[in-house]
């Protein structure tokens, strides 16, 4: 099978695109390394030391025999998706090309609106490219779960039958998406519903959870091929970011009571979801929705395990609870349905020890790389405006440079 | 009270603008002619000769004393939207400002992108504005009945309680939009409700059905100061289409069946239900949904109307049914409420043989402005590229032009 992975240098991305080539895909990359340059805008690195996208190319070519083509270019250029497009001409593809981070959307104006043109735009210009170029071609499009917020009813998968005053109908599940960067993802999915709807296109929307982990097996197979591992406060995934507190002695930073719950799941998870959405496609004119986690835990919870597994290791691993810069609820119900993955196929690895012992271990051979000043949070929801503390912040970098 | 209209130019906007400033309220007007460029674009022009907003502003205060300040510019220019919002320090701001026409939307990629971009940045810079400047100012926006599409159950005012096995929720309704335009309020609905919540700005969405007529008592004062009366395929809204074509002979074209239920309204009753909301304001925190209209109506009950008004008026109406060159149901279920405004003292003005005499007399008074090509529907929600025919249709305006 043919797939093109949209934003195949990013955290999902880069593994997706491996484990599909070493299942004997034939893939491609597009990608515009924004992810990169947002590591540079804010003063952070990933934990692992990333190669350039030529030279994992490269390495992968050279271990497994297997070229992945590279675009490097903007989705939101038309003429260069097209272009790439109709140069592969893929049966699927994977749509992970978008700014992903809420606390990034939520930094000020221009962040909330870069975040939604960008992926607002991307993702039209995708459907566009489809119905104009490929529009057999089945749309794997990176959803999440927190297009839905925190409903007082369970969620279900994308859609909901509702019955109303002696009628009923299924209709799109209601959303309340908690940053500018989940509403783009809302936007997203509408748009989506109505391309599906006028033109027959195909797509799978994956509502995916928090992810954690870094490795693969196919990332683990040269030190060249290491996948990014965020832990600073506006790109890093909570459990990530747990475990890089718990190696270095730093406090867990649970927001508010920890009560919020969301659905996880590993990163070898996430992989395998998307080769089953691409080895079952939609039907033509069907936007079909999975939510893509395999298990629910509050932010406490998440912190009690790295907490148990530090202690495992002997590190002292301390809790601490620090005011909500998101505008959340810190106790609510929280029943998500996951069901459809799992009819396909998908045999869930849940957290385990062991998996966060890897974790942490990461973590501790990457030690002399963490930053600690990039660990708390500077975005907070209410500001509307974060550029002048980031601004202090860069200022304080300056000063310490000139300085020294 | 100091309401800024937002769009003030156009349509609605205009009618708005002089009756809140009838009603002694301190109006501003914010626009970039944004509606007139698009009528250049398109090759159409309003039935009704409407004279520059410079001259129409003289006229007014001539008229009643009555100042309307102006700020030209785009609302998508922050800096341009803030310093305005400065300067005038409103108490409510109304939202007309935005692309609002389906087929506009729909007509090829570009201008899908450029309706939700346009339309969607406005409104966060807005927002944004608002949250910086004038935390407590009242944002009234323009939201459209099309949000909604056509669900098989009844059609709340924004907001529905669901039971869901065995727990409940007030959740905001499932939306199906219809074009990319319609899309875009979608997002900013959703846009809207976030804001609300995280800033505790208070918001009023106004969900408008179809609007009809053109005279109100302040535009009648003068000739200059006249509405704009759009007829053509893509900005005339279909009430208006149908009396144009009435007068000319041409036969009403209904889309498919002509079953495609709307909520209507005259636009008399669209100014003054902005001003019920103006006068009674959300709380803060609040996104309220008021569904904004009067009547339901089939596209087939509206041409039949304006078939026996025409009769009466002497005149031989055919109704003609052509292809849908929409993708919507053409038969279905409509019950959308809409109380909350009639509960705010709102007394509907219902569709009357007056109110049609009215309308097929101004059609029939400018007669010699119509042109009976724009018609007919270009714009095709299947194709999404419809750019050819109208580089076409432009091409034979050339050669024409180039015979003479």
């Amino acid at each position: 099978m043919k797939i093109c992975v949209l934003g195949g240098d990013g955290y999902c991305g880069w593994a997706t695109a491996l484990y599909l080539s070493q299942r004997g895909h034939s893939v491609s990359i597009i990608d515009n390394f924004a992810r990169r340059q947002w590591d540079y805008e804010l003063g952070v690195q990933t934990l692992t030391p990333i190669r350039p996208l030529a030279e994992r190319l490269r390495v992968w070519q050279q271990l497994t025999g297997n070229v992945i083509e590279l675009y490097v270019g903007d989705v939101t250029d038309y003429d260069f998706l097209a272009s790439a497009m109709q140069s592969f001409e893929p049966d699927s593809v994977v749509h992970f090309a978008e700014q992903r981070a809420a606390p990034y959307s939520m930094i000020d104006r221009k962040h909330a609106v870069f975040t939604q043109v960008n992926n607002v735009v991307g993702t039209l210009n995708l459907l566009f490219a489809l119905r104009e170029l490929q529009p057999d071609c089945h749309l794997v499009k990176l959803g999440t779960m927190g297009e839905y917020g925190t409903p007082n009813i369970d969620i279900e998968e994308g859609y909901i039958e509702i019955e109303h005053r002696g009628r009923r109908d299924v209709l799109p599940f209601p959303k309340q998406p908690g940053s500018f960067y989940h509403l783009s993802k809302v936007h997203d999915s509408h748009n989506m519903m109505f391309a599906c709807k006028i033109w027959g296109l195909r797509a799978t929307d994956l509502n995916q959870g928090v992810v954690y982990g870094t490795t693969t097996d196919e990332a683990a197979m040269d030190e060249a091929l290491i996948n990014r591992f965020d832990y600073d406060e506006v790109f890093g995934t909570v459990l990530n970011r747990f475990c890089v507190q718990a190696a270095i002695g730093h406090p867990l930073t649970v927001y508010g009571q920890g009560g919020q719950t969301r659905g996880f799941l590993d990163i070898r998870d996430t992989v395998r979801c998307v080769e089953l959405a691409c080895l079952n496609p939609a039907a033509p004119g069907e936007c079909r929705v999975f939510n893509q986690f395999t298990e629910q835990f509050s932010v406490l919870e998440v912190a009690q395990l790295v907490q148990t597994a530090g202690h495992k290791l002997g590190l002292a691993v301390e809790i601490e609870h620090m005011p909500d810069p998101r505008v959340e609820k810190e106790q609510h119900y929280y029943n998500a349905k996951h069901s459809k993955l799992i009819d396909l196929g998908l045999k869930p690895r849940y957290l385990s020890d062991s998996l966060l012992d890897s974790l942490m271990n990461i973590a501790l051979e990457y030690r002399e790389r963490i930053d600690s000043s990039v660990l708390l949070p500077q975005v907070n929801w209410r500001s509307g405006a974060n550029e002048r503390k980031r601004q202090v912040a860069l200022t304080e970098v300056a000063a310490l440079a000139g300085g020294r």
